[in-house]
C-alpha cells in the first residue's frame, strides 16, 4: 500500500509524478446526479497554477483537466470519476547532477532508502505537482458541500514575519492577491519581503488557515476518526506542512480552563431547539470530542520554506560522499500561496467524507431513509 | 463506522466507556511468536493510573488487564489478542444534573447532536478512560518495536508557563515525576503551579513531546500515508490535543530556507554505506517527504486544560435553555501527565504499522522473502 | 492484518479460540438508538449450541453472552458493542498427540506453516467456536434489518443424498428440526442417514440455503463490491464451505440465454411506479450486475463433511514423518445444522452493511438528509 | 464507496465505462523495481479482445494500453501505476430505445434503482469493458508472481453441455483455441454448438477453471480473509458469474468424510523438512482453513449465458409499462472465452495481495527483515 488513496466513502486515489506523462485522480463514491463539468474543476486547478506573479516560479503549467469517466449528460453517474491533467511543460534537461545527489530538505534521500532508487526528475511523486489530483478531487467535494450549505475557504495567514491583519479580512481578496492573503496591505508587505529573500537566493515559510462554515453539529466520530484527527492527517499530508492547529491550537497549552472553555448559550431565548445552541467563544475551533459543534471550524498549518534554495548547501551523493550542491532551475521562493487551495481541498474532502459516513449514525434516520 | 479501529496491518479496535462494565481492545495482525504476558501490558496501564499524587484525581482505577485470547504458551499466536480491563471503581451516584446539561469544553453537546442521546455517566465513550484500550495495545506495539531496535518515549515538555529544561533531560526521570517531566526542578515548579490552580478551582494546559529512536530511514509513504500525517492523526485523536508539531513545527513558518534545511553528511569518511548518512541538524524532526530519514522523530502535542473546572460556567440544558453549571466530582487539574503514556502508545502503534506496511515496498526484498 | 474484521460501516471484529478464556466480537458502527438486550443475542447463539440431539456433539457449550459496552438504558449508543462469551466447558485433557500431528482436512498443517506454531487445543482460532462472535454480531444485524423490513433466514437444503422437499417448505420448522431442515420428513430421513454414518465412524456433508426477503432494489455496487461478491466472500469464509451459488448457481453454465433470463413485468397494470416492477422468474437469485433487483436473494453453500472422523487416517507429524492418526473426542458427524445460523448471520451482516454504504449513493437523498 | 477498489496492499482502482472516453486502472502498492513495459500488459489485454473468431462479437476493440505513471527507466518506482486504454471503436448510434427499456438479465433496472438514472450506452459501468482495468492490473500481478515462482492460469472447462477432456489437457492450447479450452477436440465441438445457438438467436453459458501453482503453504488468513473467501469474492465480482467452487466444490455436500479428507504424506522419506509434506489427493483444492497448503489451488466459476439475445423478450420500460424488447447490435454468444483471462487476473491479484499481507505474520521473519 503506497498510500495514494484517501477517504472512506468519498474516496480518492491520486497518481502521477512531476515529469511523467500525466497526473490525475480517480474519485470513487461520488453520489450520482451531481451536475459537473470541466470548468468546475479547472477553476480550482488554476488557483495552484504558477507563473502568475513575481513570487511564483516562471514555469508554465497549463494543467488543463479532462474528465475521462463518470459523467453522463452533465451529471455524475455514481461510478468513478477519472480526472487527468497531461504534463506539457516539463523541460527536458540534464538531471545527472541531481540524480546522484540528495537535495537537503527534499525527499530524495528518504525515497531512495525506501524504494532503492527514485525518479529524480523534479522530485517525482514527492513533487508539489502531486497535488494536482488532490485539487481536482477537492473541487468536486467543494461543489457537493456547496449544495449541502457548507463553505470551505483557506488563505495565507502569514509569510515569514508578515501577518495578515484579520480586522481587514475579506474572503474574496484571497483569490486576487499573489500571496493568497485576505488583506491587501499585508499582501504588499509580504511581496516585498519575498522579493528581498529571493534576491538573497533564499526562501521563506508561512502559515495558512482554513475555515469551514455551515457544517452542522454532530459530524465526526469520538475515537480514532475524530474530525480534528482526520483534518490533522489531511493537512499534515500536504508536503512541507510541519504543524497543524485546531482552533486556538498551541495557545491552549499555556492556558487555564476558565480561559479556554467556550460557554454554551441559547441563540434565541423565545423559540428553542437544538440547532439554536451557540458558543460564547470559539477557542475549540468548532470541534469538541472529535465531533463538530456547529461553530466555524478553524485549522492552521505551518509550512516550511521551499527547500530548493540557490545558496550552496552541504549534502552527500548516492555513494555517501560529502559534496556541495548548488540547486538550479525555477522554484517558488515560498510554497504557501499555491498550497492554500490544496489545504482548502483536503479540508473539503475530509469534511464531506465525514458527512457521508455520518448518515448511518442513528437508527431513526436509517429507518426514515429506507421506510419512506 | 464509528471509528474505533486504528492501523492497516497492526490493527487495533478499542471499546468501552467510562462507566460501563469493562474497557478493552482487540489487536488483529500481531505477528506470531512474540513472548507476551499480562505484566508487560500492566506496566503501561499503571502509568496512566490516577490517584498517585496531589495533582491527579483521587479516584481509584485499578485497571488490571486480562489477556482473553491470542496468547498460547506465553507467545502470541498471530490471531487476535483480546485485552480487557474491568471497571471496578465507578461510584454509583446521581447523574441527573449532568444528564440534562451540556458541560462546556466536553463532548456532551456534540455527542447528543450526533447520536440523539448519550451515556452521560462520566463522559461515556468520550471519557479519558477510552484510552485504556489504546495503552494496552500500545504496550504490545512497544514490545515489538523494542525487538526491532526502535525506542519510543514521551514526556511532559511544559505545564502552563513552566517548561522542562532540556539541558537537564533524563529519560528515566519522566517515569517517577508526578508530572511526567524529564527534569526534577521543572517538576517541582509545575506541581506548585498546579496546586495553586487547583486551589483557584481552575485547571491547566500543557505540552507533551514524544521521541522515536532507532527507526531506520525509509519508513512511511509519500502521499496520504505520510509518516508525519499518520502521527498527526494518531496524536490529534487523543482527547484534548489541539495542535501537533513535527520537528521544529510552528517555528518553520517564520523561517528562511537557509536556516531550516538540514544538511546531509557522511557519518564516517572511511567506510561509507547508505545507513551512514546523517544530518547536520534535525529541524525536520526525522521525516522528509513523509518518510523517515534515520534521525530521531520528534513530535509535540499541545493539550488543553481539563474542561472540568469547579468555577460556575454558563451553558444550556437539553431543552436549549440558558443555565449555570457547577461541576462536582474528582477531576485531574491537568490532563498531560497521564496522557504522556497515551502519546507514547499512539506513536508506537503508528510507527510499527508503518514498518509492517513497508515490508513489501521493494521487489528485491519481496523475492528474498519468498525465494529463500 | 490477520483478517478478523468484516464490514465497511457496520464493522465487526471477532476474537477468541476454541480453548481460550473467552470468545467475542466488537461491533463498531452500529447505529445509535437500537433497543437491545442480551436475550436478543442469546436466541441466535442458542441455535448454534451443540448437545441438543443425537446428531450433534454431546459437548456442553453454554455460550451465555455478556454485553460489555455500547448499550445504555436499553439502547445502543452508537459506540462499540463488545459482546463476550466465556468458555466454560473446555475439558482439560491430553493434547500431546494432536499437538504433534496434522489432522487431515483441518487447518493444523497450514496454520503451522503460516505462524510457525499453533494453539493445538481444539483447533484454536480455526475451530468452529470462532463463529460465536459472528453469530452474536449477526443477531444484532438481524434485529436492525427487521426494523427496516428485511428478513433473512437460512436452513439445511440437503444432507448427504437426502434433500428437503421444497414443496413442503415451512420456515419455522427449521428452528425445531435437529437438522435445521424446513421439512420434517426429510429431517427424519437425514437423521437416520447421519446415525448410520456415525456408526460407521464417518461424517457427512450437506448443503444450506439462505433467503433474503424485503430487500429493496438498488443495494450493492457495480464492480468489486457487488452484493453477490460480498455474499460469496461472507459465506465462503465460514469454515468447511467449498462452493457458493447465487440463484440458480452452477446450473447456469449449461443453459441458454432464453432459458436463463428473467423477464420484467409491471406488478399492477393500473398504477405504475418503479417499485411495482417484478420479474417473471428468479434465476438470478435477486441480484443483477451486483445490485439487488427487489426479488428474493437466494444463496446456497456446499459444506464438506466434518474432517474429524473416527477411522484411521494417514498423515504426517511435525517432523514430517508418516504416521497414522486416530481422532478421539466429541465431534459432530455433520457441520451443517449448526452452521445454518452462521450463514444467516453472515448474510445479514453483508446485506445490512450494503444498505448503510448505499445511503450516500445519490445527491438528491444526500441533500434531503442534510437540508431538512 | 462505489466499490471500485480491490486489495489491501497491492490495491487497484478501476474506472471507465463502455462508451466513455477511456477506461483504466490505478495500481497502488506495487513494489518498486519491477521491470515493466506496455507490451507486458498488452499481451493480457489482447486475450480479452473480441473480433478474433466466429464466436466473438465482430466489434473492434483495439485496447492499446498506455502507462501514464509509476515507471521510470523501465522499472516500477513504488508509486501508483496509472494504466489507460482509450475507447476508439464505440459506434455512435441511436440508444433511445435501450435508454427507456430495461434489458432482461442486465443491470439496467438495478442501476436505475440505485442511482436514479444511468449511462445506457452499452451498459455503462456494468459493461464487460469494465474488466479492461482488471486485466491490465492483473497482468502486472502475474508478472510479479512469476518472479516469486507462482503461476496462475485459467481456461474454459465447459461450454453448454460440451466439457473439456482433462486427460487431453494442454496448458498452452488454451491460448490458441477460440473457446480458450485446453483441448482441441472439445474446442471444435463447442464452436459447433455455439454457432448453432447463434443461429437460433440464443446465447450459451459455460464454466471456467483457474489453477495456481507454486504457491507456498501458509498464505491466507484464518477468519474473514480466508484465501478461498477472497477468491470467491474476486471471481464472483466478475459480471455473469453465478457460482464459485474451490477444489471439489459442490460435490463435497454429498460426500462422506472418509472420501473427502486428503491424507498428508512425507514427500521424501530420507530428508524431511516442512516443505516436503504433500497430500495424497487434492479434494480441498489447495486450501485448508482458509490458508494455502502448498498444493495446486483449484477454482471454478459458472458463468451465465450472455443476457443479450436476439429473441423477443418481455420487459418493462422506465415508466413501468409492459413492453417487448428486441436487442440489436454486436454481442458475443458466450461470455466465457473472453472472461477466462479476467478470472486469471482476479486470481493473480488476490493471491499476490495475500502474499504481501502475509509478510508480517511472524516475529522471526519481521526481526530478520529489519535487523539485517
Amino acid at each position: 500500500m503506497a498510500g495514494s488513496t484517501y477517504g472512506t466513502i468519498f474516496r480518492i486515489t491520486t497518481w502521477g509524478e512531476s515529469h511523467g506523462k500525466a497526473l490525475g485522480v480517480v474519485i470513487d463514491g461520488c453520489p450520482a446526479g451531481l451536475p459537473l463539468n470541466e470548468a468546475d474543476i479547472q477553476r480550482y486547478l488554476d488557483r495552484r497554477k504558477p507563473g502568475t506573479s513575481s513570487i511564483t516560479t516562471p514555469r508554465k503549467e497549463e494543467d488543463a483537466v479532462e474528465i475521462l469517466s463518470g459523467v453522463f449528460e452533465g451529471r455524475t453517474t455514481g461510478t468513478p470519476l477519472s480526472l487527468m491533467v497531461r504534463n506539457t511543460s516539463q523541460i527536458s534537461r540534464d538531471y545527472s547532477e541531481i540524480a546522484e545527489i540528495f537535495r537537503p530538505g527534499h525527499a530524495d534521500y528518504t525515497f531512495d532508502q525506501k524504494y532503492g532508487f527514485r525518479d529524480y526528475r523534479g522530485g517525482g511523486r514527492s513533487s508539489g505537482r502531486e497535488t494536482v489530483g488532490r485539487v481536482a478531487a477537492g473541487a468536486v467535494a467543494c461543489r457537493i458541500l456547496e449544495l449541502l450549505g457548507v463553505t470551505v475557504y483557506a488563505y495565507t495567514r502569514s509569510i515569514g514575519p508578515i501577518e495578515a491583519d484579520m480586522s481587514r479580512f475579506d474572503r474574496t481578496v484571497r483569490l486576487s492577491t499573489p500571496t493568497a492573503m485576505p488583506d491587501r496591505d499585508a499582501d504588499d508587505a509580504a511581496i516585498k519581503y519575498l522579493e528581498e529573500a529571493k534576491k538573497a537566493s533564499d526562501s521563506v515559510g508561512g502559515c495558512m488557515e482554513c475555515i469551514v462554515e455551515g457544517l452542522p453539529a454532530g459530524i465526526g466520530d469520538p475515537v480514532f476518526e475524530k474530525l480534528d484527527a482526520n483534518l490533522a492527517k489531511a493537512i499534515m499530508s500536504i508536503g512541507a506542512v510541519k504543524a497543524v492547529e485546531i482552533g486556538d491550537g498551541c495557545l491552549v497549552s499555556s492556558r487555564r480552563g476558565s480561559e479556554n472553555n467556550d460557554g454554551f448559550r441559547a441563540n434565541d431565548s423565545s423559540v428553542i431547539d437544538d440547532t439554536r445552541v451557540i458558543k460564547t467563544s470559539n477557542h475549540a475551533g468548532g470541534i469538541l470530542g472529535g465531533i463538530s459543534d456547529g461553530d466555524r471550524i478553524v485549522i492552521r498549518a505551518h509550512v516550511k520554506p521551499t527547500p530548493s534554495i540557490f545558496l550552496t548547501q552541504q549534502t552527500v551523493n548516492k555513494d555517501g560522499q560529502n559534496v556541495d550542491i548548488n540547486i538550479k532551475g525555477r522554484h517558488d521562493p515560498i510554497i504557501v500561496p499555491r498550497a492554500v487551495v490544496v489545504m482548502e481541498c483536503m479540508t473539503a474532502l475530509t469534511v464531506l467524507d465525514a458527512m457521508l459516513v455520518n448518515m448511518s449514525s442513528r437508527m431513526d434516520s436509517l429507518i426514515a431513509f429506507y421506510k419512506k
